[in-house]
């Protein structure tokens, strides 16, 4: 019962945030922010045209694809990128296996749009046979939604695969890659798609305030006219950008200077190989570690991404979530408060400012917890 | 043509900005952001809970009103305001005299609302007995919409008259009161209205990031349906809000931390009467020191909001405006960029984290920048 440990801290004293994002970030993204720009004034323009111009590189697109920047959070980018590029009336088959996948589909019935739905279990990838099925029973369908990773169980999906198959049928691609952007890997000269939407506070490590869509120019000038909002209209946004270089409405500036640093930062660990590799560490570690005291994840191996762990609760009596929560907060450690309604399981995320060290921590920390609580998980699992 | 003063600099080095927001803003706000916090834990959730709860004070509603926060920026929250209130179809009076009441009109016709408008000059308020003459004409028009201080020209429209007749003929009122909020006073005892929009980075100090829209509990409950959108339906986010204190997207925590701390120093000053009467004081001092140069404003002082000032383009032909604007900034000083179209004419903020003696500083700096230009307005105007 003793508590042997300090508790961890970040470089700016704060708990450990081992959440799908928002995320710890480093010290340097943070203090970017202590100053003060005119948004319509060159030495702002300058820095978000910097960033504009090197997200596209993320996916080696920089020849083909624009990015348009979309104040907010990642859903503004979503119902964006879904309300710009699929007109009022039009089908678009959604691919839902966890919450994102629902969000999409709710949006676009909310918005006017037509989604036909391929739904498969939260630890399932979306059987493509049946996919294939849909896209030849339906001319009418012009475009297919996927999510990268789906954050809800951590699930990989087979993007590539999705990508082929949808230009095989001569359909256009829309990928949600929030919590996967800069992580996992997504080369748009080998995967051919039409947007990818993303936003600050993922793999990038900036914080949270902006979403954005990276839109191939030619799919992009194909939409005008289609939004059916003015805030939400990427075209519209990325015309004015092309004019003036600005935003139509104030963009959140210190959210975007940190995330320049951010960027910055990010090539300098390497890019998607450097920071995958990082993240994947920090899951193997976290994996490991969980299964040593006891833990079972809900996926196999080889559907899992290195983003967000989901774990199976234990069944011993003594193992009230709730408690399990706010020890591990009071030790320095902030998980994933929710609950997965489909199967009673909780997450823990891997990604942000957290290196193997700090895996290894929270693990001795999740132990010690157990251990308080008389939880004795690895005889009873 | 010497340079005899130094650059002015806010408390973090930065040059002062004279606009219409995003603006100077404290020290202590923007350190306020250098932490992490999780979205959906309870460190977070207490300090946006306070913000939500405080805002509402500032118009005396606090018995009445409840804030719907709105990620993205000020027309987030209008827009959101305008497609949350008046359902598809429906009939809404808006009143123009610049480009916020623009933008409204466009808003509402892009969402397939129907705008009926009133049209006045940029430096003159609505016609109230024409506005009458419409609501009389026309029982459809459920809505009638109105900007506090049109930040177009900075004229400070009669809301107080407006919303008075707005009651009388029975139609509900929705405000955009994104630049007055915070600085001139809006009390919610006596003047009626169903909403009003602001956003974190205006007379509040903030940084931007955030809109909100503080609306009538007894309105904003008749409004489930309405929206024609997931992300800016208000309704479907304070039922969130009401069950589980969260946002249902990623907040941009750390502008809402900021926000915070700027409120705590928005009372410090004294609130609405502190603040508006610091402002007042720094447009006072503008405006007499320019036209002690020579310059002239477009509105006469009884129109005039003390938060954005539109001086006439002076006529001598030494005077560039890109260059006075290049050299306002080498000396630490960033005015608005833009130019108004319909008249000849240039902006300068006097809101944020200014005082008197920045606004004579600021002053005789237009003085020297002058003769360096070679202007010599005084005997010219
Ligand atoms: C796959 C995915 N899509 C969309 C979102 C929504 O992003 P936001 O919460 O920033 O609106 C998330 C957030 O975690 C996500 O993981
Ligand atoms: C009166 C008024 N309405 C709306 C807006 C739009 O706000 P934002 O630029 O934050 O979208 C502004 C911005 O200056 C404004 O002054």
């Amino acid at each position: 019962m003793s508590q042997a440990r300090n508790p961890a801290v970040s470089e700016t004293g704060d708990p450990l945030l081992l959440t799908p994002g928002p995320l710890t970030t480093s010290k340097a993204v943070k203090q970017a922010m202590v100053h003060d720009w005119g948004s319509r004034d060159a030495t702002f323009i300058a820095i978000n045209r910097a960033v504009m111009e090197e997200l596209p590189k993320i996916i080696h697109g920089e020849a083909d694809f624009v990015t348009v920047p979309m104040q907010g959070s990642g859903t503004f980018a979503v119902e964006a990128m879904l309300t710009t590029f699929v007109p009022r009336g039009s089908k678009i088959l959604v691919l839902i296996n966890g919450a994102y996948g629902q969000r999409a589909k709710r949006i676009l019935e909310i918005a006017g749009r037509e989604p036909v739905i391929h739904e498969t279990a939260e630890d399932t990838p979306p059987d493509l046979t049946e996919v294939e099925k849909l896209l030849v029973a339906d001319p009418a369908i012009g475009h297919v939604f996927a999510v990268h990773c789906e954050t809800t169980s951590g699930i990989r999906n087979p993007i590539e695969a999705i990508a082929g198959l949808v230009k095989r049928h001569g359909r256009r691609l829309l990928i949600d890659s929030m919590s996967a952007f800069g992580a996992l890997p997504l080369d748009s000269r080998e995967t051919y798609f039409d947007a990818v939407a993303a936003s600050s506070n993922k793999c990038i490590q900036g914080v949270p305030g902006l979403g954005f869509v990276i839109a191939r120019k030619s799919a992009l000038a194909e939409t005008k006219g289609n939004a059916t909002t003015l805030v939400l209209d990427l075209h519209d946004q990325h015309a004015v950008f092309e004019r003036t270089g600005q935003y139509r409405f104030t963009p959140p500036i210190h959210v975007i200077v940190a995330f320049h640093q951010a960027l910055q930062e990010f090539w300098a660990e390497g890019g998607v190989s450097g920071r995958g590799e990082r993240y994947s560490d920090n899951a193997r570690i976290l994996i490991e570690g969980m299964e040593e005291l006891g833990f079972r994840t809900l996926l196999p191996a080889a559907r899992q991404a290195p983003i967000i762990i989901t774990f199976h609760m234990p069944q011993d009596k003594n193992f009230v979530f709730q408690r399990f929560y706010d020890a591990l907060k009071d030790s320095g450690y902030v998980i994933y408060p929710g609950k997965l309604t489909v199967a009673d399981s909780f997450r823990i995320g891997c990604i942000g400012a957290l290196d193997a060290q700090n895996m290894r921590s929270f693990v001795a920390t999740v132990s010690d917890v157990l251990a308080q609580m008389g939880v004795g998980l690895k005889s009873a699992a």
